[in-house]
């Protein structure tokens, strides 16, 4: 499980919360927890220091993932999926730390991660008001939404200005509210630790988003600041003990995206466009990637991390897809909308009633607009038809000149002055790109593109230059100078004019292409998003108005607290236990003759009598997660540390649009495996030590 | 390589050889050889008996591939990968026979295939004549249809009835001729030997359309007729010393299409829809498949053959695409266009120059109803929305029960009298199904049905019943009886009565999505295949007139014969020898470490050291071919077999759109390796002894 670049940001979201009355639902806000629910159902009140403490020692992995602090000298735990992109950056062809693992025994030993920025999260602050100023009633879409980028990008300058911290203005119930996130950006970053993937990800794609699993999917990396281990504000300890079935426990970490109240006519739009589309590349990306790295190992070493990204959002999205296209879950979600009005019309809230069922219209027609819309947004926009590292540089770099030149609040949002530290670490990565797995993506994702346009389409041949999808791209990766990061420090430098006289064939296609992607994204903006954020606002309040107001937004990939029980289930009449043991693993091993990805390290096998056998190394929890999650730490009433998500079942799936605990489940890796593991497997001793001194 | 269900039947077709002016270039009609290029060219002259024997040598596999006859008591040698998925219907999860391999040690032994069909081409008759008197000048397209569908079926049978072969009209040049084909069927056939898939697919889909090779890519079957080893009518003899570079070559074999005279407008339709559409099937079975087989290795067992079928295709697909897409290729297409016309006024044929020029333009506007009609003909009468055995098993049925009531020249034309036998034995075949692949089949080509037409769409909704894909495909596949071949007899002697009684699910959903089906297919015939029958009738008039009539048509999956030279070639400056190694296949896996599918089976390590090391294993020919080819016999002069051909290299793609020899080329088993393999490795000296005999 992982959040993917699929996700898309945050463009929708509304709130089921209450609706659904399963109490162990909700992505609460740190800033608005669910106080009144856990001590009325849990006995337990929130302390501002227990909460404080998990906030600021949980950790963004802006790659797309979570994680936490585990030591006062900045040890960062989280999943070896999360950390995989970096470890196959640091390898080259003669150490593959991806399958080999790392272990540092010394601060020297410790690998400085090419392009990783990890954030914390130090404080929110409600902006709603000034937001929602910038927009004055009568305003046409397109001024809407230019007063609102406006206001944003002013709040956003100032606090980064003040404070220096990392400022992101975050939109909540869909436009409903705005909070302004303060994050301490951390982009010294070092590999101490990682499993071989062989454990880590132990049973591959065919157990993924399964249970029962016996995977040890963690990696260990270390935050320094000014060449020093960091202090971090807050960090968790880790109880070697961990948990056992029926205990409460809590999840701390970033879920990425839901679309659990969507209107039923967004959900349509869904399933009929935007998910079919994104499963068309995602299908013929993974047959591209895995013929490829099928054909040598160090194919295979180059494409690996990229291919399970692929493997991952498959299943994920066939899961969502699946629910989607249930006529009875889509009953249900109308049967949802309709309460909504029938509690605003018992309250007489008849206004309100009539404002909901207008927006309600609204959207189905912004619907309409965006199946117009989406297709050239996602190709030229979302960039599906340049699948490539080196025209990612290039755009950027030609985007970077020309909205340098702008005031900060008429910029592209992502060119914000707040934002260029961790944009420009981003553009100048060290981490290194492969010419023939370039040529291959560039090449297949132009074919695409011939394909869902036609080969006469105006931007093919702006895009193709008379050329066939597979020269064109061979050319344009062999003859571009963006694979050198001097080069792209030195156009950088030169602005726009550099840009402009560039001869380069990578830049000079950009540079072709970006006016009508600029094009389609204000198209997008305006007349989508923006009535999108306006009608949800409707949405939400009416929301509200039905329901009070202890209700959660949709993930968008922020800080979020869930909460959960650890709990077993039934499948198919058979009891699926809360727990698996290390000696499980051996045993599932056997099961499939040790064939891959069902092969355990050699390591484990010579270490097996070592291992006390029964220590409980995965388990599922009913905690609220969704893509974004991996990588979270899982605590207990004390805010110790019992276990890191890493998974979610078959049936969490679903999830995206509703959530139902009578199968779906979170798994995470339990504590004691982790200190079992490294204590006996690794002989991880000194990291040991410092991960439970007290 | 190899001939896929994904072929379309013989739609299209037309004629490049004199335009291309490449020696080697030709699928030759058996009824009319090269002759003149032949004594021109190598001093060879054709003698009847040589052709003869090597005719009535050739079998044509119905599965889609090629063989031939190597033993005057019914042996027959095959591609491995031909013989697959009868290898795949013989095995349990005991015993798996395409990883294991099989050699019959005697007769009793020889395993009997539940539904294999082989046919022999005896005889060729010209019914041009006849086919087109049927059609009337001034007929409407759906009376010109009717009228020749009705004299096909009625010459099928006439010839059936007088001679008890399967006879067969085939249309060639598009409809400019149509040619009786008599077959003697073989349906009693067996297994003999088959090696390990991994040698006999060594290097897998990473090498499949590579070339260097080293595959023992053949299969031996033995048929039967009144329980007795059958008597060919002819064989070839195993030259065990096999050919050399330089070498004249023949193939004798089923190529299965080929669009090399398609007009570019017909072109551009395979390239924007019929292409793009194919590989979106492609990829996600492809991904599906995979998915599925990992998970166990009784999985594998079940899903391999068919797994390679769309790997397979999907190399193939994607490099005629890739030429599909070069604006280079189409340019020349149209310049060959432009020069017959100039070919024509030059020779004065204003009228037919005027002819030409108006039917270009009635295939262009044919190609807009195609581009209308293809996506629903592909999903419904092609069947891809229902990617099911238990689905087809049901349709047949159930348009059997209504074909059959009607008189036979009103049939559709697969249920005709001469062919019945034929389709019988598919339907009652024992093969095994397997409930939970069948249902994930089903499952995701709904989920396709639904992403492609919508959730609203009346078909969809007719197919799916108010239910997931999911759903109705579980409950569809668990409650039907059509897996039981005894239901499928009773069924089928019911008639119509039966079926319409029937309350099978999966017999009622064939019935309630045949209407639709029937008028799809109806449309498709009338205003797409009929018109172009016609238009590509005029247009090899035409380039008869330009160019002689020293041309062969494009590929119809029947016999043919190709001529060519044993020759290495170029690749980025590196000369590629004619002819690889067993020695090298070896070094092959040492390069590779051994990893799957690197892996040689046990047995050749074992037997390494009595393998003379240099003995040619595979080696490359210029011979035409295309996919159906596999199995193929490789000739010499003295017309005895000295290679199976197995595949062609990457740039032998393109072959299907036009032919060019600079470094294409087909891959073959050379006999040397047969018979060295045979003998050391596995010791059948038995089988051996059956095929040297002289």
């Amino acid at each position: 499980m992982r959040r993917t670049h699929w996700v898309m940001s945050a463009m929708v979201a509304t709130l089921l919360a209450t609706l659904s009355g399963v109490a162990e639902e909700g992505l609460w806000l740190f800033n608005r927890p669910p106080r009144e629910l856990l001590q009325k159902r849990y006995g337990f009140s929130i302390e501002q220091a227990w909460l404080q403490r998990l906030q600021q020692a949980s950790v963004r992995f802006n790659t797309g993932g979570s994680g936490s602090f585990v030591s006062p000298t900045g040890l960062v735990l989280t999943n070896h999926h999360v950390g995989s992109d970096q470890l196959q950056k640091l390898s080259t062809p003669e150490r593959d730390l991806l399958s080999q693992g790392y272990y540092a025994r010394n601060r020297e030993q410790e690998l400085r991660c090419p392009d990783l920025e990890l954030n914390v999260l130090m404080r929110i602050e409600d902006v709603t008001e000034r937001v929602q100023q910038a927009v004055r009633p009568g305003m046409k879409p397109e001024e809407a939404n230019a007063a609102r980028r406006k206001a944003i990008l002013q709040i956003e300058q100032e606090a980064h200005q003040r404070t220096g911290l990392r400022c992101d203005v975050v939109t909540l119930y869909q436009g409903a509210e705005y909070h302004l996130y303060y994050y301490k950006r951390y982009t010294d970053v070092r590999l101490v630790f990682a499993p071989e993937k062989d454990i880590a990800f132990f049973g591959g794609d065919p157990d993924n988003f399964e249970y029962p699993r016996y995977c040890l999917d963690i990696c260990l990396f270390r935050v320094y600041e000014n060449g020093q281990p960091a202090k971090p504000p807050h960090f968790l300890r880790i109880e070697p003990r961990g948990c056992r079935e029926g205990d409460l426990v809590f999840v701390s970490g970033h879920p990425g995206r839901t679309d659990r109240l969507n209107t039923v006519s967004h959900l349509e739009f869904l399933r009929d466009l935007q998910f079919p589309l994104a499963l068309q590349v995602i299908f013929r990306r993974e047959v591209i990637l895995k013929a490829y790295s099928d054909r040598s190992l160090e194919n295979l070493r180059r494409a690996e991390d990229e291919l399970f990204v692929y493997q991952n959002s498959r299943k994920a999205r066939l899961g969502i897809l699946a629910g989607l296209q249930d006529p009875q879950i889509l009953k249900e979600k109308l049967a949802q909308e309709e309460a909504v009005l029938t509690q605003l019309r018992q309250r007489g809230l008849t206004q309100q009633a009539e404002a909901y069922q207008q927006v309600r219209r609204q959207i189905s027609q912004v619907m309409q607009k965006s199946r117009e819309l989406y297709r050239d947004y996602y190709l030229f926009e979302r960039g599906v038809a340049f699948n490539s590292e080196l025209f990612h540089i290039a755009r950027t770099l030609v985007r970077l000149a020309e909205e340098s030149e702008k005031p900060n609040a008429e910029r592209l949002r992502e060119y914000g002055e707040a934002g260029l530290p961790s944009l420009l670490q981003q553009l100048f990565s060290p981490a290194p790109i492969y010419d023939d797995l370039e040529t291959l993506k560039l090449s297949d994702s132009l074919s695409m593109l011939v394909e869902w346009l036609g080969a006469e389409h105006e931007m093919v041949r702006l895009a193709l230059q008379g050329q066939s999808p597979r020269r064109r791209a061979e050319e344009l990766v062999r003859h571009t100078r963006c694979k050198d990061v001097a080069f792209r420090k030195q156009l950088q430098a030169g602005g726009r004019k550099a840009i402009e006289q560039s001869d380069d064939p990578m830049i000079r296609l950009a540079r072709a292409v970006d006016p009508y992607a600029r094009q389609i994204r204000k198209q997008w903006e305006e007349q989508v998003e923006e009535p999108l954020r306006q009608a949800y606002a409707v949405i939400s309040q009416a929301r509200f108005a039905a329901y009070g107001s202890s209700v959660y937004p949709d993930a968008t990939f922020t800080l979020r607290l869930s909460i959960g029980t650890v709990k077993g289930y039934t499948e198919a009449g058979q009891a699926i236990p809360w727990c698996t043991t290390l000696g499980g693993a051996f045993m599932h091993e056997e099961t499939h003759q040790a064939r891959p990805p069902f092969h355990l390290p050699r390591r484990w096998h010579e270490r097996k009598d070592r291992l006390q056998q029964d220590t409980p190394f995965n388990f599922v929890c009913t905690n609220d997660i969704i893509g974004g999650n991996s990588g979270s730490p899982v605590v207990n009433r004390q805010g110790d540390l019992v276990g890191v998500i890493f998974d979610g079942n078959l049936h969490s799936l679903i999830w995206d649009i509703a959530y139902t605990d009578d199968q779906a489940r979170a798994i995470a890796v339990h504590s004691s495996a982790i200190v079992e593991a490294l204590d006996k497997v690794y002989d991880a001793r000194g990291l040991l030590g410092e991960l439970l001194q007290r």
